[in-house]
């Protein structure tokens, strides 16, 4: 199928990928007194004296805001806020059809940090939860890490968080396949932009062995030039090693690839070791295609497409996320719910369906919110951000 | 009906009165491809070739949004964002329900003119069409202004615009009822906030004859201290006349208040001209109760309540307004427009049917829009604010 062509026609058709109902029908006198004036001064006023009440009184405890400022949409980077709101339509689709979460698409007519952060944190009465999307590099740290400090409802930038969950779940169950303790292995991340950054901090966080982060320079160290998110990952690991991806990349265990198309040889791959695990994940061509991988001896891949075994898809993740934090009305998406995720991801396949073409749910298996949902739950009852 | 504690229960229930629904399902691989990566790229480069094509390929052509600061809301005043939310809802519920227009409930943490303009106009990419709702004067006539000015979409606050358009409706067919030209009537205006100066505004440029702004201090004139709304009236009638209400209502044709409760006397009414219109339409206790007014000489009664005839309801003009705008991609709600809408709601009700207990169509009667929505789309045509 021609998906481009396909899709515009049927956007064309849809004018709109999401539809607003209300519950209830409006036919009588009644029933707009109920629902509008006057009845409705009385759940007002509920609200006025306990604000928390408007997670049960409007749909504030099951709605989140998708909002982008279209800097960096797909791969197409920098096309314009009206022209990211298709892919904000179709992520709301997703927290729908998986989560049953309603989510309302909204795009940011700035490039401004504070601009930016102004507007979210003063819509975030309207909201149980924000995801932010598509939003370029670095700015997108700053816009996080500010919504964070200053707003009372989960903020949660899927292009970094969704992507490092979900990799690390397929981690956690390839390690499985290859017979490797997470603890010993030599981890390469190639890609040190917002989603490599994020991953390799979860993957730290999980307390997975040693993570290199490399990019077009090569290794990343505490010499090199760093962006804020790349210093909060050397802090860490305090890397001191120099290289090339090729140097990385030998006797390595696992490689993440969030980069660019061909940028890994099967030379490179043949230089990791024995029960070598690859995630060429750049999209829509990897890094290394899945066959020359499996050629050159890697035992278990995965990428993020979906005419491949091991498909690595954010919508494993943020339905689930979102609709476990709304239900305890949390404060925040915090490190141990992201973990907790990632073990929910990974235990809905069990040990005896587990091989190298089965690491991870399918991108369409509809129990994984649930599973995520309660995993992120009771992580963040247990975290001390449940507020219910 | 006890309203107030059956909305409650009803909204306990409800959890919010709004639900997204994806117009697709997502079952397979292909739904996935076509509704979100990598198919989704294809509209996304068509907007960013032509923004407008936002207004079809995504939901922007059919979705306002509805917002507030939750200042103003309904009588109860300054009760906060959240609080304001659940008016907000009910709204949007009419605005599908009556318009079959997709609705976005939100509020604003701010009480800050500049703030709430910025935020409002950076999300402008994301609506067609902006419904202020329930915000306080003086702020709601400066944040509409600037916005008007900034947002290549119409903004309309309903609390001023969608009243006066409603009782221009009313006003033309009473004064058919008790057979007196438009432009030869005194009008007197009881209340000067943003729903009088709006009335009064319409009025003026619909050329109904002398309008009387009153105030608490009586009648409003050239040396009375006036803020910017009352000034751009005052502009207009440039009225030198001192005075109470009693004073201003002798001999008038046309009483409209949205002052308070009571605070007509069956004098004054007797005081007015034979074939007295008199619109008490403060909520839920009129200026004067119908039963004294016409008791007291008035022809004919409308008021703000559902239990009465003749109710004057903004859910008359709103849902059809809008639809109307977005149909025809209109930049602006102009003057023009809200004079066609008050004349195609009133056209509903034919010569013969028309009589002292129905001037102006149900609330309920789902007729309304369309008509309303045709006579705006016209006259946004010939006024050149139509961009299809």
């Amino acid at each position: 199928m021609d998906y481009a062509k396909e899709s515009l026609r049927l956007h064309a058709q849809w004018q709109g990928k999401l539809d607003i109902q209300p519950k209830m029908q409006i036919t009588n006198r009644d029933d707009l007194s109920l629902t509008y004036t006057p009845g409705v001064a009385a759940p007002c006023l509920e609200i006025q004296k306990d604000p928390q009440k408007s997670y049960t009184l409007t749909g504030r405890g099951n709605t989140v805001a998708v909002i982008t400022d279209g800097t960096a949409v797909l791969g197409l980077g920098d096309i314009g806020p009206e022209a990211g709101m298709p892919v904000m339509e179709g992520k709301c689709v997703l927290f729908k059809e998986f989560g049953g979460v309603n989510a309302i698409p909204l795009c940011i007519r700035s490039k401004d940090t504070e601009e930016i952060v102004n507007t979210i944190a003063l819509l975030a009465g309207s909201f149980g939860g924000i995801n932010l999307e598509d939003i370029a590099a670095p700015r997108c740290f700053e816009i996080e890490k500010r919504l964070k400090e200053v707003c009372d409802i989960p903020v949660f930038h899927d292009d970094q968080h969704g992507t490092a969950i979900v990799v690390a779940s397929a981690l956690l169950n390839a390690l499985k396949v290859v017979n490797k303790p997470m603890g010993s292995v030599r981890i390469v991340i190639n890609g040190a932009g917002s989603a490599g950054c994020a991953i390799a901090k979860l993957l730290l966080d999980m307390h997975f062995g040693e993570v290199l982060l490399v990019d077009k320079a090569g290794i990343l160290n505490i010499h090199s030039a760093l962006t804020s998110g790349q210093q909060r990952i050397l802090a860490i690991t305090k890397c001191e090693r120099q290289g090339t991806l090729a140097d990385a990349m030998k006797d390595a265990d696992v490689f993440i690839g969030v980069s660019a198309p061909h940028i890994v040889s099967q030379e490179m791959v043949r230089s990791m070791k024995a029960g070598a695990v690859v995630f060429p994940m750049a999209n829509p061509i990897p890094e290394i295609m899945p066959d020359e991988a499996l050629a050159a001896g890697a035992a278990v891949v995965g990428t993020g497409r979906s005419d491949f075994p091991n498909q690595i898809n954010n919508v494993l993740a943020f339905p689930g996320i979102f609709k476990g934090a709304l239900a305890v009305q949390a404060s925040d998406i915090n490190e141990e719910m992201k973990i907790a995720a990632a073990y929910g991801i990974a235990s809905l396949i069990q040990e005896e369906e587990l091989n190298k073409e089965y690491i991870i749910p399918s991108a369409l298996d509809k129990r994984v919110a649930d599973a995520v949902a309660e995993a992120v739950m009771q992580a963040a009852r247990e975290s001390g951000v449940a507020r219910k």
